[in-house]
């Protein structure tokens, strides 16, 4: 057995456009709200998402810049009269690698950008990866 | 509106132990399958894996460093017949970020070590993230 150990660099395939600049005014669990926002691709990234249509569910992971990645225990959704869990076990933002998973559905499509809704982070967010959903599979 | 446009640099919070040294010789779609592998975790993230236990279903998010980024658009399956389809329309592993998306049963856990039925990627292959599984959202 051999670890890969090369650096891990990613670059971004878009940034989300959002009305919410601050965190904490983002919704939690924002899937089936009505939470709006732009998905910005690079214009290279067109060919990799010609395919994607309006009622579309797709997954997006996203790199959460703002999220505290020292930590490893939190309380689960901020509650603080239950006992903390550790991160993996969550759906924290913070974690060691702060990848944020989404199932939104898309609205509209237009050249390099994609309208979903229930995405929810904050404006500026870079976009790191669009993958089809498989409903059969519960992923 | 502020693209966040900073460096992403990732280090692995732990590797996959696995039979499988070969790609082609991973079985996909894995979930539902036997296939078994071991999550090795770095010591200093026992407190944020603590709760994790046979039994959980649980995300993980892996980087498939043998995977190809230059590529665009893929026979969905390797289907010569259909038609290609942009690589964010697909689970194919082919894509700008490689990041594998697995949905796995835990079997087993010991110091460091999570048994996993479901992990479809090679011996070796970086693991990023591990969050909970929340079927109520289907995500």
């Amino acid at each position: 057995m051999t670890y890969y150990k090369e650096p891990i660099i990613i670059e971004p395939i878009g940034w989300v456009r959002s009305e919410h600049r601050d965190c904490k005014a983002v919704p939690h669990n924002g899937w089936g709200r009505d939470i709006q926002s732009e998905i910005d691709l690079l214009p290279d990234m067109e060919p990799a998402a010609r395919e994607i249509q309006p009622g579309n569910l797709i997954w997006v992971l996203t790199w959460l810049h703002l999220a505290e990645r020292q930590v490893r225990r939190v309380y689960p959704r901020g509650d603080l009269s239950r006992p903390q869990k550790g991160v993996f076990s969550t759906r924290s933002p913070a974690r060691p690698n702060p990848i944020g998973l989404s199932l939104v559905e898309v609205l509209e499509v237009s050249e390099n950008s994609i309208r979903v809704k229930g995405l929810e982070v904050v404006d500026g967010t870079p976009v790191l990866d669009i993958k089809s959903y498989q409903s059969e599979m519960g992923r």
